[in-house]
């Protein structure tokens, strides 16, 4: 069986989220190794097995993207985006349609409020066009507002868009020709295959998506709580760029970005600050060599009492799993594969940086 | 003589400035032995003696003074501000107006554009207006725009107005009435002696004295290069806080307070960010004790070959009195007192920094 069908048939079952991927593949070596090992993980774990995703699924998914004039693009391999292989939760698969050498440019993401106002949206088709002057590929949503204005400022010059849902699910809809463009023109991306309609929990991982591609994130006009300030914590938490550009205290508009840049954020007004802020950070970072799998442990399975001890030492509570390690005494080879197992059999919930607790 | 109209003369001494002031105190421990070795002093630095300012002359000035209602403040004592005494150019006398008990309390500086929005005016009133209701006191420099809505604002609660002529003179013209609201109710503030028209070189030394007042500076509107921005760079040397409010990038009379930010200034958008950022050093600062001058050296008297090697060693280029010292191998006191004579003597040129030069 294909490395390839392989690893979309994990990444497509149900369960086996981007973090549980990255710990079978490097538990067993290979995404094969590891398709045969679930249900055995699985039961060890104490829950049902998964339903994996079946052969003929991905087969027709595989058809489907091509088809689209699509392709897959997995971590670690060919053109994957170096930037976004280095977060933990990187996507294991992605499908991409388009100029697919854009990726390998220097990104920066601009975000913003669905209901921006239109000087607002002004100001980021310019950025973006100004940007993409300089040789950077920005970055974008797709949404209505802020995102449309940086991909119509970029069309030309080099965008990427992430979506939520499938490449050929046009959301919003009045963006279809929009998105249809992208994919000739620019680079459409997608966490999920074809056909997936993006559900409310798509929206956080299409950001993450968005600010790991990128050296840094732009956010112009965003509402407090609004999903363009999860996107730039998302990217503050990578390491990247946070930039906003401020407003008056006046307009409510503001707010968002104001806070931003009181809590660190860097204040921008055009391209120019942009690159200063982004510069030192790209430079190193483009050209970066992606994350790959670690070589599987020689001896990494857990026996019956160091599955008792690690069970034990979890609850409700979060915890790292190198406090697991700590604590229990045992390797850390077997303290993931306990870990694996109970995850696989659905009873371990995975946290932001490395925490777990039981379901 | 009285020690203050001693203190007036030497002052009021064309060719005297602060730096000059405290020097001649720290070296003959009064005014008025400073006053009687002013014209040996200039003569052993090779130059014409400053001619000093009359008995007559301070006298008149402290007649009027009194006919206005006001009186003088003196560096290092009573009720002189104890942050503003912090300043190596700490103006040696102030003629005050009003309510002197409002320098006791936490001051904020609000500074902005003359030719401000109406948004930003009706902004600033409200801050200085909101930070009044907080018990800090609000200082400004009743220029037209920015500086009069701040003064508005804290009439009631409590202002300070430091003009650039004499207390008396009203500028800008408009303001009069409002500068004789102050002059009442809250604290109308003068370096510069009664009947003193203000002139382009005082407007400077007035904005050192608002942020030398204040715990912090809050810039509202300002232009590129502008005064207001020249107010911020003092208070941020001077190690207080520097605090801007935003604005769009698309309105060019933000430009300057976005810059500031950008430099590190505090993005503020309302009297809780104020007190936020300055409550943590205001606490600390007020009630701080004022510098005052040192006790005179024993044997300060410079010889023939000291005033020689200090000489010799100065030149067109800004050099610290420090490095004086090291590089001559005098005393502090021998160093300090040729570099006295030279000043007085019109030879000498003082920079910021402590640094001096030959004129």
């Amino acid at each position: 069986m294909d490395d390839r069908i392989a690893r979309l048939r994990l990444i497509r079952t149900p369960g086996i989220g981007p973090v549980t991927f990255f710990q079978l593949l490097a538990r067993f070596g290979s995404p094969q190794a590891a398709l045969q090992a679930v249900p055995d993980l699985a039961s060890r774990g104490g829950g049902r097995p998964p339903k994996l995703a079946s052969l003929d699924s991905v087969e027709r998914e595989v058809a489907r993207v091509e088809a689209l004039g699509a392709r897959h693009l997995f971590l670690g391999q060919g053109l994957y985006p170096p930037l976004l292989a280095e977060l933990e939760s990187a996507p294991p698969a992605l499908v991409v349609s388009g100029d697919l050498k854009l990726l390998e440019r220097m990104t920066v993401a601009i975000v913003g409020a669905r209901n921006a106002s239109a000087a607002a949206c002004r100001f980021a088709r310019q950025l973006a066009y100004d940007l993409g002057q300089e040789g950077v590929t920005v970055a974008s949503g797709l949404a209505r507002g802020i995102d449309t204005a940086a991909h119509d400022g970029s069309l030309e010059s080099g965008t990427i868009a992430v979506v939520a849902g499938g490449i050929d699910i046009f959301y919003p809809p009045e963006n279809e020709a929009r998105q249809r463009a992208i994919a000739e023109r620019g680079v459409l991306v997608a966490e999920q295959p074809p056909g997936a309609e993006p559900r409310a929990k798509h929206f956080p991982y299409r950001n993450r998506i968005i600010a790991g591609l990128s050296v840094g994130t732009v956010v112009v006009e965003a509402a407090p709580k609004s999903g363009s300030l999860i996107t730039a914590r998302l990217a503050a938490e990578m390491g990247r760029d946070v930039m906003a550009v401020p407003g008056s205290p006046l307009d409510p508009r503001a707010q968002g970005c104001n806070g931003l840049i009181r809590e660190g954020a860097t204040l921008v007004q055009n391209a120019a600050d942009v690159l200063e802020a982004v510069r030192p950070l790209g430079a190193k970072r483009v050209g970066a060599a992606g994350r790959d799998y670690r070589a599987p442990a020689a001896d990494a399975d857990a026996s019956e009492s160091e599955r008792r001890t690690v069970t034990g030492l979890l609850g409700h509570t979060p915890v790292a799993a190198d406090e697991l390690i700590r604590q229990s005494g045992l390797s850390p080879a077997a303290v993931q594969t306990v870990l694996l197992e109970l995850d696989l059999g659905g009873r371990l919930e995975r946290h932001a940086g490395g925490k777990v607790s039981l379901v």
